[in-house]
């Protein structure tokens, strides 16, 4: 738990953690209240309209810790090839770890894309604001506009798939492979 | 609808269908019974155990629904590169003609994995026998075994991916993506 232990930011971790294991519709108010031990009352106070806005606020929550995570790897590392086999490395490294790391957004995109427009808006924000900090380090590693842009979006997607597959299979191999073919895409030619 | 017109196949399209596009938990039998217009007497006399049941029959329904659109591509196209992107072109023109084509088993993957091993074994079979005809189609190309292993794999979780983004962005942007950047995968040394 966070420094900031108050009740609001419990329910956000809480919900964002039980939405990662078992996505949107698999998790309800009453678990939520269970696990955190916040009362129904504090969560509609900080939460008036309920489910959909909490789910926001835990995407919104998930997409930051992602954001850090991969800063963190950036700051760390120069070449673009070694940052993110370092960063699919970590996921690999989480999931054999845990085996209820869960799907960070994927899971909650995949059920509310038709289902809840504010949802799916946050989920959308989450996968741009990610594939914006990929772009901007591979415009520093020399890729031009329209590669880095490109890219951006393929490592994206592969990590999504990646997390899925393995999350699937429970197994780390999917992320490992991707892991290596990473380098084909991210060749120079 | 099908020619085979009866109960049974009624209750898994349907099934097929509207896990698709909200995923497990956000779909209940009884929307099932309303959409098919099936009783529940024989949804139970088919499906005894219930909506687990019938989700891994939607699911091999799926399966074998993409395994033949596979099939009937790699019949026509004999370059893997061109097969493949054909692929991601037929995904991309649903996406865009119907705004409810869904997550064929990826949703409903990222829900169960931890909740329920009979469904997620199916959606794991579903995902390897994907990946093993892309890898068989890969084999017959000239890749050698460690090669066409590792980018069925890889293909199969950047479609995933791809259609994850595609769906989540309400845009074919992903999947055009993945379409191109394929070709860097393929290209042999």
């Amino acid at each position: 738990m966070s420094a900031k232990n108050n009740s609001k930011d419990i329910l956000i971790e809480t919900a964002s953690r039980l939405f990662r294991i078992r996505g949107y519709y698999g998790v309800g108010l009453k678990d939520i209240i269970e696990d955190s031990g916040i009362p129904k009352g504090s969560l509609y106070h900080y939460f008036p309209k309920g489910k959909e806005q909490l789910a926001i606020a835990a995407i919104n929550h998930t997409k930051d810790i992602v954001i850090n995570e991969i800063q963190e790897l950036f700051d760390e590392i120069e070449d673009p090839i070694q940052v993110f086999q370092a960063h699919l490395e970590h996921l690999s490294e989480i999931i054999i770890k845990s085996d209820n790391m869960g799907f960070p957004i994927g899971t909650i995109a995949g059920e509310t894309h038709s289902t809840s427009e504010p949802i799916r808006m946050a989920c959308q924000l989450a996968f741009e604001e990610w594939q914006a900090i990929y772009r901007k380090k591979l415009l520093q590693s020399g890729y031009d506009e329209k590669q880095a842009t490109d890219l951006g979006i393929t490592i994206n997607l592969m990590i999504e798939g990646a997390i899925l597959l393995s999350l699937t299979n429970k197994s780390n191999r999917p992320l490992e492979v991707a892991k290596k073919q990473i380098i084909l895409l991210l060749s120079k030619d």
